[in-house]
């Protein structure tokens, strides 16, 4: 949680519903032939109809001019400071493709890469082998055996993977063998502290094991690992909030994400209209909702300003049939901007509305980031979201005598 | 830094360029006579302009109703936490007039002050005497010897001097000896600590042979020193950021300050002009400049509301040239306000204006406190405007998976 330790002592169990709509990547940046957003650009009668009669604002993920990864974005809009629970690379890759992981265990980002005979780099992404390639070699990876330690290898997608190791004792804090640069021989790890060693030998073992076996191939005959990381230790969303949640995402990693933050994971589609028919189904059985909305951010990522667009307004679509599940407090925010123009993630602030019984229009006349800078809740940090929406859900007592 | 660990990390090298000007005491406050600010009096048209095409916004130094100094001030800008940061007086002092400072040493800020027979004080600033008379007599207090130190005095101005102790084992953590009121006598020095009993003891022999040397005298014949300091151990802003950083500032306390934080100093006369000369001949050979216009915040201090336009209007004048210079960005920006109607620096939020290949306008009209208030960067604390800059020269990666 953000720096304020009496979070659980004023939270209360009440039978009011919150919906925490969070579109991915929801703000952006003025195309320049035209001066306005994706969300200026788009038509989303629906969203601008709600922004009227909601309380409006701009989050900012991490700090101005600081561009967060979906882990930080979303541990931030939870309100869980993004910086004190940074979330490793392996163990969000891991997430993502929906793998268990344990307490204890270390999770690497893998990739696949090509090497000369003396062992330089030539390639840092094997060609950036398909997943076809990719699949069997991962598998004949999966064989390898670490003494007294079990190692699995889970392909990703075309030349990228996971390696997960389990045993007793394991610590993260060795260095990555990625140098980042072609020429030279992938790096060794080495233990950052001392109780790494062991880690550190069997990380090495695993690679050398893994030379041997991939020797003799032109492309792919060597593999990186970064990233390792462990499960972070978060407070229980659920227990923090005094709230029973449930996460909806179509995409493995958010749910994964949900996952780690103790919320119950509810099974759904691969589309967003899988997922609205999912929370249909289980709108009685909880109090607090995470629904996750991906295209705005996958088109943002490709810079394309229209196919984003297209993707907010068909989230817009959606709106009637979130409202008419009479959720007490309807949250949409974004984990981060994906401005089209940068093809990428943003660090700009994103727009946020918070509508509720105590919520009848401020004046704003849309969603987008110039109305909702002008809206009652101002600039706010992401990780005051939470507590805002508690808040509107009646769910909060008050703080100090 | 600020409470970011993780900024070394994401930052990285890349070709483009920054020139940070620092207006000294840009923002102000309305003329009662004419509500308007003098940023608003002012015929800033290139300025105007500029915040057309930027994104803008207004900082605030440390907090709100929290008045900076110049250090505190500065420090905020170029991303240090002014209050884990801040520098002592003697230090700024010392600084200020260009003289030579190492790791260890202490520098105190001292006044002459007149006493009567009783030894009790008449006038804290010795009647203001002019520097005429004080140099010779800095001159002889530079003269006395303390054992096992090397003790020096520099005169400043008037009745102000500095006092540098070197030695071994020198420890800051002592009283001040000027007890803020007249008709008592000035202090001995106390340790606070009781490492810094032996600093305590040479400080009060240097003050009693001081004493000695200046008794017989009717005026000035006494002097208290206070805001004993040591140079602060500040991370390195050019490794922080990964930049190649320069410093061009006419007067010598804004060159202390940026050679204490690691900045390349580039030698240059005593105006704006000379400062504009300067930069342009070594535009090629760093990718930060942080350029210092003094003239506005020295008008405000005297509490010329026009001479601080003016001021203004002088600086806008360069504008032009320094845009001709091509910067990949240029941060508009001030360390704090000086509004002229107090006659001193102010609290205020100052404006901020950010000009990058990203911003192509808001619709803000003009460069002022009211303006920049609307634009899209909001308000925020001038520990964030580092980032920023950053941000819109494309050298910081994304935080977190």
């Amino acid at each position: 949680m953000i720096d304020f330790p009496y979070i659980q002592d004023i939270c209360q169990y009440t039978s009011s519903k919150i919906i925490m709509l969070v579109a991915d990547g929801l703000g952006g940046a003025p195309h320049p032939d035209t001066g306005k957003s994706e969300l200026e650009s788009a038509r989303i009668p629906n969203l601008d109809k709600l922004a009227g009669i909601s309380a409006c604002g701009l989050t900012t993920p991490v700090f101005p001019g600081i561009t967060p990864g979906s882990g930080p974005g979303h541990l931030s809009l939870f309100g869980y400071d993004p910086v004190k629970y940074l979330m490793g690379r392996g163990i969000l890759e891991g997430l993502g493709i929906d793998i268990e992981i344990n307490d204890g265990d270390i999770a690497a980002r893998g990739n696949f890469c090509t090497v000369d005979g003396n062992g330089n780099l030539l390639d840092r992404r094997a060609g950036r082998i398909k997943s076809e390639y990719s699949i069997p070699l991962c598998e004949q990876l999966d064989t390898i055996e670490v003494p007294g330690l079990h190692v699995s290898i889970f392909p990703v997608q075309d030349y990228r993977f996971v390696a997960l190791f389990r045993g007793d004792g394991l610590d993260q804090n060795i260095t990555e063998t990625d140098p980042q640069v072609t020429g030279v021989p992938p790096r060794a790890v080495q233990a950052i502290l001392p109780q790494a060693q062991k880690t550190a030998e069997a990380v090495n073992l695993l690679i050398s094991k893994a030379q041997e076996l991939l020797s003799g191939r032109d492309v792919a005959n060597m593999i990186m690992l970064r990233g390792f990381s462990k499960l972070p230790q978060l407070p229980d969303f659920g227990k923090s909030y005094s709230l029973n949640p449930a996460a909806i995402a179509a995409y493995p990693m958010y749910r994964g994400l949900a996952k780690v933050l103790g919320m119950n994971i509810i099974k759904t589609g691969i589309t967003f209209r899988d997922e609205i028919d999912t929370i249909k189904k289980n709108i009685s059985k909880h109090d607090f909702f995470y629904l996750h909305y991906k295209p705005a951010d996958a088109a943002g990522e490709d810079g394309d300003f229209n196919a984003k667009v297209k993707a907010l307004e068909e989230l817009d679509s959606f709106i009637p049939e979130i409202l008419d599940m009479n959720p007490d407090v309807l949250v949409v925010a974004g984990d981060h901007a994906t401005p089209s123009i940068m093809a990428s993630h943003g660090w700009q602030p994103v727009p946020l509305l918070i509508h509720s019984k105590l919520t009848d229009g401020e004046g704003i006349e849309a969603f987008d980031e110039r109305n909702c800078s002008l809206g009652s809740i101002g600039r706010i940090s992401a990780t005051n979201v939470m507590f805002l929406s508690l808040a509107h859900a009646g769910k909060l007592t008050k703080f100090g005598p």
